[in-house]
């Protein structure tokens, strides 16, 4: 059992943000975060029409770019002159080593001992330090919000975070304006749970009627299980290529969160995620990581009606390019 | 030799659009072909910018839905009742499939026994019905303008024809105003020549500034030795991967409009083509056919200054999967 919250955050800064702090987010981060385009996907005659949020093609191929732009241009220039730090699979780690390079400023990430070759060369290809640990002693530093002989650096929550939800959350600004009317569904992979509470922030105020879900995989799916006990509980936690989201427990303040805000959590097997990202390279032409292709397998999770027209947000392409060759041909990495 | 020429086009529908025709193809094809983003790739610190425009993004996953539209929406309703007919490796047989089912009348159309079995597949999703013909029977039918039994469709030219260029302008439009001031050069791949043709109407008069360069690829350059040879020479013409640009000749008109719109042709390897569909699949997360890479691979041989701002025409995506895997574990299909 990991000793969540023991530490806290600063009080009034892990809130869901509301429209005003949403469009003070759009606004300051237009320079910096791509608009991205959103696509239709037909899934065969009388199927669904799937619309596809491509936020893997943002500079650093993840929407993690959004928070990390929000925080660090929220913050007075003295509490960034340190540097930045963060902790992160890879996908922050890459918004926040970026955003760090365009400040002049280091970056240090703290990563599970796990995290994929790719996102490693990323990250260091953006000139930021690297810190491997244990799953465990990574997932303590979401909780203390700094790490020992760091402590003057400005530290970017990759989800539990007021201005990182709103940097999210500008995506619901984008969806308002791009999908039909007749959308009633979005499905967002749920990780820290940031993104999927940010864009249902932003949605609640700009379409109320559209209902929000979370996506985890089979094996690493903690919100399902805590939104089901009525509880935080830890889970088993069984890895598979889909790193960029599935963690052993969920944040009691974002299961708060996610109660408020989401219609629940939809579960889809590995081998799923995997048909998914084949489906989107063969017919959307881009590479998803598996996180990014996980709502357009758990499309096929929801009823007839509700199916119709959805929007699943692909949440980054950061996928090893063994393992997308293992899938292209047919395999589940 | 073909006999290029010889029945000819109707007078007055071969030459390059202005700006109003592209203007007003804009207008008519607006709710038909996607506005597609144009996204940096930085290669490397003090390398160049590449700015990609990705057409793979349109609904057909190439830039030839512009021309199919452009040039069925000029067409009075009696021109296209019969239906559509069109000869194509497959890129604009899926464009007027596509504005076929749209239309709901018929689409047939002749394609080269060597049209990839992916885009056979896709064409015959859409509806449409396929005639394979020799290279040779095939190249004819853009010089007929017709086929053998169906000589009451409307006749969609991949290339030569005012206002499938029209269309192609559009992307010309679009880059105006997503291009920074420092680019100064274009690369097009060079099929039969109307993407290229197209773009650089538009462009000469919008930026009149930018260098717009073909791309073709090594053993099917036939734009190349024309320029040099100062006729238009027939080569020996080698297949590879690179299915959709290539092909034996030039038309005598394109000829005069290559000469008159562009700088001239870059000539790559087809490995380095296999290169480009790679780096754009790990750094852009974007499937690219190789047609699509190409003005990716050709933005190395231009003099270091030239490269330094320049756009590429990622003109497609329809790539076999099987050849997309050898490419990405390092191999040349």
């Amino acid at each position: 059992m990991i000793p969540a919250g023991t530490a806290g955050p600063p009080a009034g800064m892990t809130g869901p943000p509301g429209i005003e702090r949403i469009n003070a987010a759009r606004e300051r981060t237009a320079g910096i975060v791509r608009r991205t385009p959103t696509v239709p996907l037909e899934l065969g005659r009388g199927g669904p029409t799937l619309w596809l949020k491509l936020e893997l093609l943002q500079p650093v191929a993840s929407f993690k770019l959004r928070g990390a732009a929000a925080a660090v241009t929220a913050a007075p220039p003295e509490a960034t002159r340190a540097g930045l730090l963060t902790a992160s699979v890879g996908n922050m780690a890459q918004g926040a080593a970026w955003m760090a390079r365009r400040l002049g400023v280091p970056c240090s990430v703290v990563v599970p001992e796990t995290a994929p070759a790719t996102k490693l060369e990323r990250i260091a290809d953006l000139g930021a330090s690297i810190i491997p640990v244990s799953f465990d002693r990574w997932w303590q530093t979401f909780v203390d919000r700094t790490y020992p002989g760091l402590e003057d650096r400005f530290f970017v929550h990759p989800f539990l975070d007021t201005e990182v939800m709103a940097g999210n959350g500008v995506i619901a600004c984008e969806l308002a304006s791009d999908l039909p009317a007749e959308v009633g569904t979005v499905l967002v992979p749920w990780g820290g749970g940031g993104l999927a509470c940010g864009i249902a922030a932003g949605l609640r105020e700009l379409r109320p009627e559209i209902r929000v879900h979370a996506v985890e995989v089979e094996g690493a799916a903690p919100l399902a299980a805590s939104l089901d006990a009525g509880e935080v509980v830890s889970i088993d936690h069984r890895p598979s290529f889909v790193d960029g989201i599935g963690a052993k427990t969920v944040f009691p303040e974002m299961l708060g969160l996610a109660r408020k805000l989401l219609a629940g959590s939809l579960v889809v097997p590995v081998s799923a995620v995997a048909g998914a990202v084949r489906l989107l390279a063969e017919r959307t032409r881009v590479v998803a990581e598996g996180a990014g292709a996980a709502p357009v397998a758990a499309a096929a999770l929801l009823p007839p009606r509700d199916g119709a027209q959805t929007a699943c947000i692909v949440s980054g392409g950061n996928i090893d390019t063994a393992k997308l060759i293992e899938i292209l041909s047919g395999g589940v990495p």
